[in-house]
């Protein structure tokens, strides 16, 4: 393809993006696909001769497009949303015309300076204590794909600084500690270094936080038995129901065991403390005065396309001294007078995309206020659909609503008392089965304790009232479904 | 940002990246900027309010693209180019704009399907044994994000097969197995899990190709210390000189020693198999006999926009079992009947970008005629200048030129037996420092076993005869700088 065969197809990928967003609200949410549709339609090898690229354009919008889960779909309300923007994709463009693997200062200046600034304008915006900031000289901000690379770079940096402190201490000793409600990153992190992980007990009384007294029984009771706990990974807004740690009661506990790395997994909600009215909430005092680390992710609720993890330390020479090795074909004057940040030792890999050119383009666009007001319009619609919830006399919260998180399940009124949980689950399972089955509407599973739960989260751009209000529709038509089809298996033969 | 906001904006893009190729080799290949530059133009913290898009899109053509290192200039020899298409930018358009983290099959099942079929496609494009494909249900490909990251994974999958079968064996005990001439990736691989890395040394007059005898002696060695070795990672195109391990001695060597993952990183030369003319010194039989995993970086030779690491495992149960970690809120009845691939367990993160796309567009635009002409070209301009070097009476290469890349120094005709290593290398480090001290032209420096040398590689999609035989120029022209520097300050007052 030529500079001008690319002016071509490229003003068309625009035209055909323009159009996917004009008519996303027309197609159905999850692809009415089975595993393995795509076979049908790609040949089990590269074409020997090259083909025209019109070809190529139409397939990926008859065979890729049909195939694709909408994440920006307004009725998108799974996992947790990722709130795409144009502004993101052009970011992405450019990055990609310029594509470079800019590892370090000199293999492309402009990289490595956008990010050291851009990350300094997400802490400002979030409110993060300046010792964060990359200007600090002493924390940093950087990059990272996704929460659980971020999770597990920490678990490196706290390792290795556990070791050099206790160079008698055997990695088989050593233990990460997580909540029982803390997302799977906590245990992926464990199997990759191949250390112990301890999930300690939320209790569905304390909200699913994780309380001091309760780290604090188990770090005595690990002490007994000679392991050592290094790092403790606490979140901030729970995949599951949006739980918040109790950090100052943890930061109290860990006063007295300065070994324990605290690392703030804020993946989700992290974003929402660019609103100040979240703040205290979120706990943002207590991580700006006593965390190790902290991330939260921008291509979550932020705006920002996939992929663009942020992740701040408080001491980036916990990241240095555990990662670097600059062999000698990667120096440069540059890298080695000190003046530049390396980024490629803070993070695992080596070679980086340009990334922070999304974030640039995104908060210049929407400008901070601009990024409040996403915010606190899906908390808005949140809220919105947990009182629908809360009026209904079928549906309940299982846990208050977080943010822009609703956990939900239904409770058939009256009859809450005569039901086992086991009874209750099976319903919800029913329930969350014909919500799947659906293809215009998306939302998650999830079980607290035990209890089989939904979930719902707004964060697409393109979610408005009307979304939230049919998602209710949807859910309370459902459960009614699921209610009649109980009431008739249960029914007596005499009634 | 609205719908036909974008468009225009969009557009704009398009017609600004067209512009930058048209002008791209009148440009500098290294910008003319200091660290800290961009501060200058960058205001500390994000602006309240919004702005005009098009003063964003201004920014980036006045400040950010005079601080990027231009990877794609044509004169760009240095590290090893990432070979950039419009077919990939298109890719990476197309992806973002159907933004998701598509990280099992139901998360959006066309990412993972295209990514299946697409590592067959790149596995049959170089001539891997089909027991590597994804349809042969038991190995399988799948896209990573550098080679650095492939390499980590399969060390760690290695380190939890061998713990499942040596339960007794301690973390302490393990090593990886590296020679000296291998990528910085081992020894980060030691660094993140905090095992043990020993290098096995390479010799100049074995081409810094590892012997079999050698790492025969290294086992023997270290089952004496009790140590367990139980990954070889082995180079195939070392990036300091592109030397070749010989495969078939470790082939020997590994029969006896089952324990021992051989995993193939072929990070850059490993897309020249794709031309049938080179397996046989690249030993595919070999890879395709014996190796437990290969790696392969689309995104260096393999006309991939960054990021494109290609990696296969014969047995993908072994990265699976190592870090399966399924929460409630990920599972989806697709996922849990086995009928597709879930990705996230083939990566140490969870999200995933929607990579496939790019090789699709790429390898269906160029054909694999197209692809293996690229191959070839680059091969053929690379031996155009080790040519010239080999013709010259001051430059000479260190060790073979090998694929796109050619090793080589300054040694002055005549002097070459006067001259101590040291004295040698500080006029190479002489020649070198007036290079980079050049903005028209990149290369990088190596160390090979104390020879100070420097590196030359072709990839660039742009790069021509000329720009080979002008960067032959330069560096000649450089040379003989160096050389009358050298005379000056070496002649005695009567001459």
């Amino acid at each position: 393809m030529d500079i001008e065969q690319f002016r071509k197809a490229g003003y068309q990928a625009v035209d055909r993006i323009c159009e996917y967003y004009y008519t996303l609200q027309n197609r159905s949410v999850i692809p009415k696909v089975e595993p393995g549709y795509l076979k049908n339609y790609i040949p089990p090898c590269a074409p020997e001769a090259g083909e025209d690229f019109q070809l190529i354009a139409d397939d990926y919008q008859n065979f890729i497009l049909p195939g694709l889960t909408h994440w920006q779909h307004p009725s998108f309300f799974a996992y947790f949303p990722t709130a795409c923007t144009f502004e993101g994709m052009i970011g992405d463009l450019y990055s990609s015309s310029a594509c470079n693997p800019g590892f370090n200062w000199s293999s492309s200046p402009a990289c490595t300076e956008l990010e050291v600034t851009m990350m300094d304008w997400a802490a400002q915006l979030l409110g993060l204590s300046p010792v964060f900031l990359n200007s600090s000289a002493i924390g940093g901000g950087v990059i990272q794909t996704s929460a659980s690379d971020s999770a597990l770079l920490v678990v490196v940096a706290a390792r290795s600084l556990y070791q050099r402190n206790h160079a008698e201490a055997k990695l088989e000793d050593l233990v990460i500690y997580t909540s029982t409600q803390t997302h799977s990153l906590g245990v992926k992190a464990g199997l990759v270094l191949g250390l112990q992980v301890r999930a300690i007990n939320v209790k569905l009384e304390d909200e699913f936080s994780l309380r001091g007294d309760t780290l604090k029984a188990a770090l005595k009771e690990d002490a007994k038995l000679g392991k050592r706990p290094f790092i403790l990974i606490a979140t901030v807004g729970t995949t599951s129901s949006g739980a918040i740690d109790n950090l100052p009661e943890i930061q109290e506990v860990a006063r007295e065991h300065p070994d324990l790395w605290v690392h703030i997994d804020a993946a989700w909600a992290g974003v929402a403390l660019s609103c100040p009215e979240n703040r205290g909430k979120l706990y943002l005092r207590e991580t700006n005065d006593f965390a190790d680390s902290f991330c939260t992710n921008f291509h979550k609720w932020g705006l920002v396309n996939f992929d663009f993890s942020a992740l701040w330390v408080r001491d980036r020479s916990n990241l240095v001294d555990a990662l670097e090795v600059t062999p000698v074909f990667l120096r440069s004057k540059q890298d080695d007078s000190g003046m530049a940040i390396d980024y490629r030792n803070w993070h695992l890999g080596l070679g980086r995309r340009f990334r922070s050119l999304k974030l640039w383009f995104v908060l210049r666009s929407f400008g901070a206020e601009g990024f409040r007001k996403h915010i606190r319009r899906a908390i808005e619609l949140n809220n919105l659909f947990a009182g629908l919830i809360s009026e209904s006399k079928i549906l309940s919260l299982v846990t208050p609503s977080s943010f822009a998180l609703s956990v939900f399940r239904l409770v058939p009124a009256g009859v809450q008392d005569d039901l086992s949980l086991e009874a209750l689950n099976e319903l919800n399972r029913s329930l969350f089965g014909r919500l799947s089955a659906r293809q215009d509407i998306m939302l998650t599973q999830t079980n607290l304790n035990g209890i089989f739960c939904i979930r719902l989260v707004v964060g697409a751009v393109r979610t408005d009232e009307q979304h939230v209000r049919n998602a209710y529709d949807v859910v309370a038509e459902e459960a009614e479904g699921v209610l009649q089809a109980w009431h008739q298996t249960t029914a007596t033969p005499s009634d």
